[in-house]
């Protein structure tokens, strides 16, 4: 039912374009939507993509640059010569993804692509969207949207509608205002076509409406939307008035943005990285977190040495190094990864912190007693050396309970002094965990092999 | 702009509650939004969600019920009876939410709320939905949308969406059938409403449009969504006639929820847990994958008891333990991550798995050798011991190298066998690859060190 992209189609799209078969190409491409291009043209280099977009026509080229992830679509923008930026690709953009579009370009570039751009209302809209900080609703809003006033009739406004609909791609609620223009209220298609054309729209209007002012930061918007299930909503200034609209896709993506984010850093990643990205792109993501790791291992390694006697006299002790430091971690991952997800989840949590505290000692506890008990169970039965015994049963149980409290605090901390509580379950807390894991464990066995 | 639940509003409606206060309680709740009475009724137990939603007017309590966690809802559900759920709950809702609602109860209340359901269509909508698997097109749709023959004209429809219009929610495509219901296309309203109303159907509606049969499965439907930035899809049988439609809401749910299982695996827990959740409950979730931990932990004893003579003669070999197991976790579990979030993504790559691999090498390669020259400098300036300088650093060089391609190889593996690729970044690969590093360590060092 869906046009499928195959592995050759791609090969022989590169193909003709190598060999600059124009018609050919565009031939191949004429049943494909522009996602579809969007995503060919991740798997072309910088050339193979600027042929193809300057052979697209101007609708389709922005639908296509729009969808394109933003490093890409950057690096092609800098290979795009700026009466084509302005006259094939922003006049057909909504003004949000105009304004992206512009606020990837160098300052030179920027002014001259402004003054390309014929409609200067539209140039207008870009620049005043690009005012606002860029992760607020100012900042992702557009500015195209169908608007009424209180005082029409339902006559009137599917007149008007009409009219404006034309620059908008979906209408989804008709925004309500009042002469100053401020927002009243929404309205429905569905109850415009199904009221008497001659009833004046304030007795109609919804006027119990979700909306978010222009400096309201993703992450709260996002929240709302998903919450109330909305496919769009307004944003208004501070006294009001009615200025743009977000809608459902730029929220879908900042959603999955963001999960993104929370998976890289607990999977030890600093950046989006694909398979078939480029190695020193990927390494650029995977190295600085594996380099904490490799600091963390020689912090270890001195904790350890610092212990050399005790070590050299009872090498038995060595054995369960692993299991010390892998539970210490695995433990504090868990406590912090519950936080951030709670947290990012958006979901009030009603308990004090305090009892949330209370809540992960009970689950520590209970936790660390089960894992005392059978590692004294295993230890007792396979070596039968009481002293070995003890010292890991009794550090396995602090270190349970430890690195539960630590990994729940460090989170509600950072969240607390605005840094990003995601941050706790990357590298820094689990080598911490790993480190002072097994320093308890070495005074503990200290206390019960008497070496020093 | 929003109404703020805070920790003194739940408390002052739990003694509310708790006094039977009714009138208070409506009082106090009269300004809210079902979205937000459901976020509270999560922090409420099961007597007082109960009271709460037998107290509420049928459209509001079913919009609530619709919000509420499956899990909660499951328990809640068992503690109304069923003429209540049939005509107060079900009634009210889509048929995809009252599906779901039926789907929850077991079989004898499941018969006996179906019968006391008056809507006998509403009734058949809901064993029809039934009928299909649960993670499918036809599992999700809902059967509420608004349809038009391709022969009518414009105004006809007009009236006819009015009529139909009453039992949908929101509109936000009228879908173009023929005489068979075969589903032709679709139109938008805005459309409608600028188009002259003697104009045919036929003429004006878009046949390029995006559906999926009523078997395909839901990441499959969230990927066209997200890629095509649809707000909502239709859902179609083997012979093409229209069965239903699946909104945007449902699959930011979906994608939420997709994202949220792949950071639980990664993390260690089992289940979607908060820090709310009981100790019960937060025990089960976390007890598992630390079990398969202690596991590996006991393991790696073994794996560095079987070397017990050659750690008593080197002490200092102990010492890197920890950055040997910690190293070969991190880099496989960066790898498996990849992976697994580039088939989450549902972007294709065009790239063989040979040139993957070929890639993931190359990483490996270069990776290892800045490790591995990093920790030979460390430990020649350290210790100076040139036996564990080598061991080190050449045990270091193989388990990068090997832990990235059994972290890539596993999740494609995996991915292949129809087995969710994320298994790869839970604790069986971790501490495969802790107990095979420190094998390959030890073996290294035996060679060096020529101790046995």
């Amino acid at each position: 039912m869906q046009f499928e992209i195959t592995r050759e189609y791609v090969e022989q799209l590169k193909k003709l374009i190598e060999d600059k078969n124009t018609k050919e190409v565009e031939t191949l491409m004429e049943p494909l939507h522009p996602a579809d291009i969007a995503e060919i043209m991740e798997g072309l280099n910088i050339d193979q993509a600027r042929y193809i977009i300057l052979l697209l026509d101007g609708e389709t080229a922005s639908d296509v640059l729009v969808e394109i992830p933003e490093n890409d679509r950057k690096r092609l923008l800098k290979e795009l010569p700026p009466d084509f930026i302005a006259s094939k690709l922003i006049e057909f953009m909504d003004s949000d993804d105009a304004a992206d579009v512009v606020a990837d370009l160098d300052e030179d570039r920027k002014k001259e692509v402004l003054n390309e751009i014929e409609d200067f209302e539209q140039a207008g809209d870009i620049v005043d969207l690009l005012e606002y900080e860029e992760d607020t609703a100012g900042g992702i809003m557009a500015k195209e949207l169908v608007k009424v006033n209180e005082n029409w009739t339902v006559a009137t406004c599917l007149k008007e509608i009409s009219r404006q609909a034309e620059e908008v791609g979906e209408i989804y609620y008709i925004y309500v205002i009042d002469d100053t223009e401020k927002l009243k209220g929404v309205l429905s298609l569905k109850k415009l076509i199904t009221t008497n054309t001659n009833t004046k729209i304030s007795n109609v209007y919804n006027a119990e409406i979700k909306m978010v002012n222009t400096n309201v930061r993703k992450e709260e918007i996002a929240e709302i939307m998903d919450k109330y299930n909305l496919v769009a909503i307004p944003v208004v200034d501070e006294i009001g008035r009615l200025k743009g609209r977000i809608t459902f896709d730029d929220v879908i993506d900042f959603i999955r943005e963001e999960a993104e984010k929370d998976y890289q850093m607990v999977s030890g990643l600093t950046g989006d990285v694909e398979p078939g990205d480029k190695v020193f792109t990927l390494m650029r993501a995977r190295l600085p977190w594996l380099l904490i790791g490799l600091f963390g291992g020689v912090l270890g390694s001195l904790v350890l040495g610092s212990h050399e006697n005790q070590l050299s006299k009872a090498t038995e002790l060595a054995f369960f190094i692993p299991l010390i430091a892998a539970t210490a971690g695995n433990v504090g991952v868990q406590s912090s990864a519950i936080v951030v997800q709670s947290i990012a989840s958006g979901v009030k949590e009603f308990e004090t912190i305090g009892k949330r505290l209370l809540k992960e000692l009970m689950v520590a506890m209970a936790t660390a007693t089960i894992f005392a008990v059978l590692i004294f169970a295993y230890n007792f039965f396979s070596s039968g050396n009481m002293d070995l015994t003890f010292s890991v049963s009794i550090s396995l149980f602090i270190v349970i309970i430890f690195a539960s409290i630590f990994g729940t605090v460090v989170p509600l901390f950072l969240n607390r002094v605005k840094i990003d509580p995601a941050l706790a379950t990357g590298p820094f807390i689990t080598t911490s965990n790993d480190i002072i894991g097994l320093s308890i464990y070495l005074l503990i066995a200290r206390m019960f092999f008497g070496i020093l």
